[in-house]
C-alpha cells in the first residue's frame, strides 16, 4: 500500500456519524416555529441536518468556497465530446478571469472560488492575469490515459487525486470555510463519469451515458461504446473505490472524492454539484459509506444517469431545473436555497415568542 | 355592470401579449454566452422571459416586493382548519412585526414586504407596532360567507377585491418596484382555493383537496364535503372568473388576481406562490388569459392540488421542496433563482469575449 493510500485508510477511519443528540435538538426547535408542522417542507431537513453536522442550533454557512477540479481525459481519442480538448485549459483561464458561469453564481452568494489543476493537458500559467492564489496547481499527470483502450491511470495517481482534493479542502477548512460545493471542468468527463456510474450504481451504460455538452446521435453511441470497451477491458472491482477511479476515473473526479472525504472528516457540508461532481461522491461514498450524512445534492441535472446516481445514494437534489453545465453551479444555486433554511432556523419567530396559539 | 367591473375591463382590454422580437433577441444572446447550448436550461427561459417584459438586454429585479393579502373565510364554521380563526389577525401582526416566515426570506433577497388586510375579521390596529405604511387596510367586510351554505361575497365585493390588488400593485410599481410576488394568509382559505381550483382546472374535490395546515383524516372528510356542498349550492359559472370568485372565493384571493392582472397591465413580472396565490391566478387568468406570459410559479407546494393547478395553467414551478406555509415563502425563495438567471444573462461571458472556440 503507498503512502497516500494508508494516509486515506487513516482519513477514513475518523470519520463519524453525525451526532444524533444534536438532530434531535434541531427538530425540536423547528417544531416551536411559527408556522404549521414542518410547512417549510425540505427547508427544515436541510438546516436540520446542518445543525447537526455544526453541533449547534446556530448554523452559519457565511463563508462558503467553491473548489472547481480540472483535468483532462485521454478518452476524448473516441470522439466522445462537442468539444476540442484544448478547451478544459481555455475555461480555466476563463475562471480566472471571472467570467464563467460558475463565477456569476459563486459571486451572487459571494463564495470564494478556487481552481485546481488536476490534471490538465496544456500549461495553466497566466501571467498577464495577476490571479495570485486562486488557482493551485497539482497536475497528477498531462491528461489521463484512454480508459477505452486500458486503465485512466496508476493506483497510485488516484490515491494521489483523492488526496490532493482532501488536502486542498482541508487547507480552506482550516482558513474558516463553513460550506464547500465541487465543481469540475474537463472535456471528455461525462464519459468517465457515466462508466463511474455504471459500475457504482449498477446500471446499464445505455441507461447511465448521456449527451453530456451536447454530442449527437453518433456521438452518443461513440461514448456507450467507449464505456463500455472500459468496462470489458479494466474490469473495475465496485468493492473499490480507488480501483474503479484508476481503471476509467480522472483526475478531478478523484480530487472531488477527496473534497468530499475532507467535509465529513472536518464536518462541514459539501453541496456536490451535477454528474460529475456526483461520479466524485460515488468515489468517496465507495471508500467510505460515512460521508454521506455530511453531503447535500444542489440539483439534478439534465444528464439522464444523474438521478440514477443520487437515487442510488439515496440523496435528494434541492433543485431541479434542466441544467447541466458543471463547474458547480447547479451546488451555487442551490446555497441560496440552503442559505434561506438556515435563516427560517435561525431568524423566525416561534409561537411562544409571536404570542400566537398553536393547533389545538 | 358595476364601476369596478367597468374599470377591470377597461384593464384586461389592454394586456398586451409579449413582443416577439425581445424575446428573440434574448435568445440570440443566450446562444452566444460561454457554454453549451442552452446548457443552464430553465434559467434561459426565466431570463429570456423577463427580457421581454421588460422589453430590454439589460434586465433588473433589483427592486423586489411582496405583497401579502389577508381575508378571512365564513367556511371555517365548516371546521375545515386546524387553527381557529383568530390567527389570520394574529399573523398579520407578525407580518408586522417581522418574525413570519415572508418576513424571513423576503429578508435574504432585500425585498419590500407589505400585508393588505382584503377582509380579516378582526381589527388590524397595532399602534404599539409603528409599522407605518407597511399594512393597507382595505376591508371588503370582515370575512366572506360560508361559501358551504351560499356565496362567500357578493359579484361587487369579488370585483372590489380584484380592483384593490391591482391599485395595491400599480402603487408599488410606480414607485419602481420591478418584480412583484403574491403572499397570502387566512385561517380556512385552502377549501375557497381548491373550490376555485375544482370549477376552473375541472378536477374532483377530492382530488384538489388536501390537509392545509394539517387536518386530520376527519377534517380532510369535511374540507372535501365544503367544497362539494359550495359548488351544488352556489353553480359557479366557470366562464366567468367574477362568479366564481363571488361564488367560491375569497378576499385575499380576489386581490391576488389584482395583483396578476396589474404586472401584466404594467409589464412587470409577477411570481406566484403556493395554492392560494394560483388560485388567484386562476381567478386572473380565467378574467384574462393574457396574463400568462407574465407569470412565474415559484414552487409546487405539497398541497396535492398545486401540480393539478399549474399544470392547468402551463406553468413550471421553479422550486418543489415540499413546501405549504404560504405567504409568499416559496415564491420569495425562488426570486433567488431567478436573481441568479439574469444575473448568468447580463454577466457570463460569450464565447467571443471569452476567446474560447465554440463547438464546431
Amino acid at each position: 500500500m503507498t503512502a497516500f493510500e494508508k494516509e486515506l485508510k487513516t482519513i477514513i477511519q475518523r470519520i463519524k456519524p453525525l451526532d444524533p443528540v444534536w438532530l434531535s435538538k434541531a427538530r425540536e426547535r423547528t417544531a416551536q416555529l411559527l408556522m404549521p408542522t414542518r410547512a417549510l417542507g425540505r427547508l427544515h431537513d436541510i438546516s436540520e441536518q446542518i445543525c447537526a453536522i455544526q453541533k449547534t442550533l446556530q448554523p452559519s454557512i457565511d463563508r462558503k468556497a467553491f473548489v472547481v477540479m480540472a483535468g483532462d481525459h485521454g478518452v476524448t481519442a473516441e470522439g466522445v465530446s462537442a468539444y476540442p480538448q484544448e478547451v478544459t485549459g481555455a475555461m480555466v483561464r476563463t475562471f480566472l478571469i471571472g467570467g464563467a458561469g460558475i463565477n456569476v453564481l459563486a459571486a451572487q452568494i459571494e463564495a470564494e472560488m478556487i481552481v485546481v489543476d488536476m490534471g490538465v493537458v496544456s500549461d495553466l500559467c497566466f501571467p498577464e492575469l495577476e490571479t495570485g492564489n486562486r488557482i493551485f496547481i497539482h497536475k497528477t499527470a498531462r491528461g489521463t490515459s484512454n480508459l477505452a483502450q486500458g486503465p485512466a491511470m496508476t493506483r497510485l495517481q488516484a490515491a494521489q487525486s483523492v488526496y490532493t482534493g482532501f488536502q486542498v479542502a482541508t487547507r480552506l477548512f482550516e482558513k474558516g470555510v463553513q460550506i464547500l460545493g465541487t465543481g469540475d471542468m474537463g472535456i471528455g468527463n461525462t464519459t468517465p463519469a457515466a462508466a463511474i456510474g455504471v459500475v457504482l450504481c449498477g446500471s446499464s451504460p445505455e441507461a447511465m451515458t448521456g449527451r453530456g455538452t451536447g454530442v449527437d446521435d453518433a456521438g452518443l453511441g461513440r461514448k456507450i461504446k467507449a464505456v463500455q470497451n472500459g468496462l470489458e477491458i479494466n474490469r473495475p472491482d465496485p468493492r473499490d473505490g480507488l480501483d474503479v477511479l484508476s481503471k476509467v476515473g480522472g483526475f478531478e473526479i478523484g480530487g472531488i472524492a477527496g473534497l468530499v472525504l475532507a467535509g465529513a472528516f472536518h464536518r462541514r457540508p459539501v453541496v456536490i454539484d451535477g454528474f460529475i461532481s456526483t461520479a466524485g461522491a460515488l468515489i468517496a461514498h465507495s471508500l467510505c459509506p460515512g460521508v454521506m450524512p455530511y453531503l447535500l445534492a444542489g440539483h439534478c441535472s439534465k444528464e439522464p444517469g444523474h438521478r440514477l446516481m443520487l437515487k442510488h445514494l439515496g440523496l435528494a437534489p434541492i433543485l431541479d431545473l434542466d441544467m447541466g453545465l458543471g463547474e458547480g453551479s447547479g451546488g451555487a444555486l442551490a446555497m441560496n436555497i440552503i442559505e434561506g433554511a438556515l435563516r427560517i432556523f435561525k431568524n423566525m419567530l416561534t409561537f411562544e415568542q409571536a404570542g400566537v396559539s398553536n393547533k389545538e
